[in-house]
């Protein structure tokens, strides 16, 4: 950021008295901007033993597979924020069972959390941002088009959970990706 | 928020094309600024039976009694947040044991998590936003001066799992504070 949200003038990255950390500070009128990790919520829905994936109109990771998922409102909780999500995306109305991974993207200051749902028909189709949606056999599942590791991860840690008769709550902190 | 981020120009409260969410956008450039929940972490940390509770010396809630928490920082885990927030505020330096509650307070669209923590020393001290830092009993809980409802949720919660001899994970929706 290059301007000040109160007075619109140049902020400097300072720290602030009493701070540890560099914030931009506004130079003319001394306003610190905080800036935060976002959280990005969504679901892991099921259906006959399938799971909904949707496959992603938008970049990045155009044209590969994620769960319906997207970043947090304000004035919503995180389960209203999920639901919302998998209708836009999945155009689906699941029933969410329980909040199922809470993985640290640290790399990137995000943290996604997943909720297990159950679809109560077999009613979805692609949202605006969707090319696709499908359901998948634990077989079928295109490991390699995942588009995002959180996604990835809850999707083993549900198979994993699910072969072993016992779902539990999987927080998880994800390593930075590997370079290149 | 008044200006843009990016030139410094005015902002508008306006629905961009494709959203369906007022946003703060420039009328010079065009810029969407997104405003996300925030979130807060910290620790419950117990000692010999006994809890840390920390008097705030900072507004709002000036004097009461909380557990130690504060907004999560870019870059961190939530866990590494937690063990932040307990060193600034308390000095301590507990063992995290898990994540315990998640608590969405969205009428200020905030999320705590706290996790459950053990001290390996009794060793805290006021730190700068704190009075005082101190362990108490059950007994001797000031349920009356607790500042935040989600840390005396936290807290009910921590007693009766300890009544009942197992500690579970807490996902909290808590409502809306009554008018008054
Ligand atoms: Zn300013
Ligand atoms: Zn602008």
């Amino acid at each position: 950021m290059h301007f000040c949200t109160r007075c619109g003038g140049p902020v400097s990255l300072r720290v602030p008295a009493g701070d540890s950390n560099l914030r931009h500070v506004c130079d003319v009128c001394g306003n610190i901007h905080y800036l935060n990790p976002k959280v990005v919520v969504g679901t892991l829905s099921e259906w006959e033993g399938k799971v909904m994936l949707c496959r992603r109109g938008i970049e990045p990771r155009y044209g590969l597979w994620t769960l319906p998922a997207g970043f947090m409102e304000m004035g919503e909780t995180t389960a209203q924020g999920a639901l919302r999500e998998t209708y836009e995306e999945a155009c689906a109305r699941p029933e969410l069972i329980d909040l199922f991974t809470l993985i640290n993207v640290t790399h990137i200051s995000q943290i996604h959390m997943l909720y297990r749902a159950r679809l109560l028909t077999p009613d979805f189709a692609a949202g605006e941002e969707s090319l696709e949606v499908r359901l998948f056999d634990e077989a079928e599942i295109p490991w390699e088009q995942i588009a995002f590791r959180s996604m990835a991860a809850t999707l083993r840690c549900y198979f994993e959970d699910r072969a072993r008769g016992q779902f539990q709550f999987h927080p998880i902190d994800l390593p930075p990706p590997e370079a290149g």
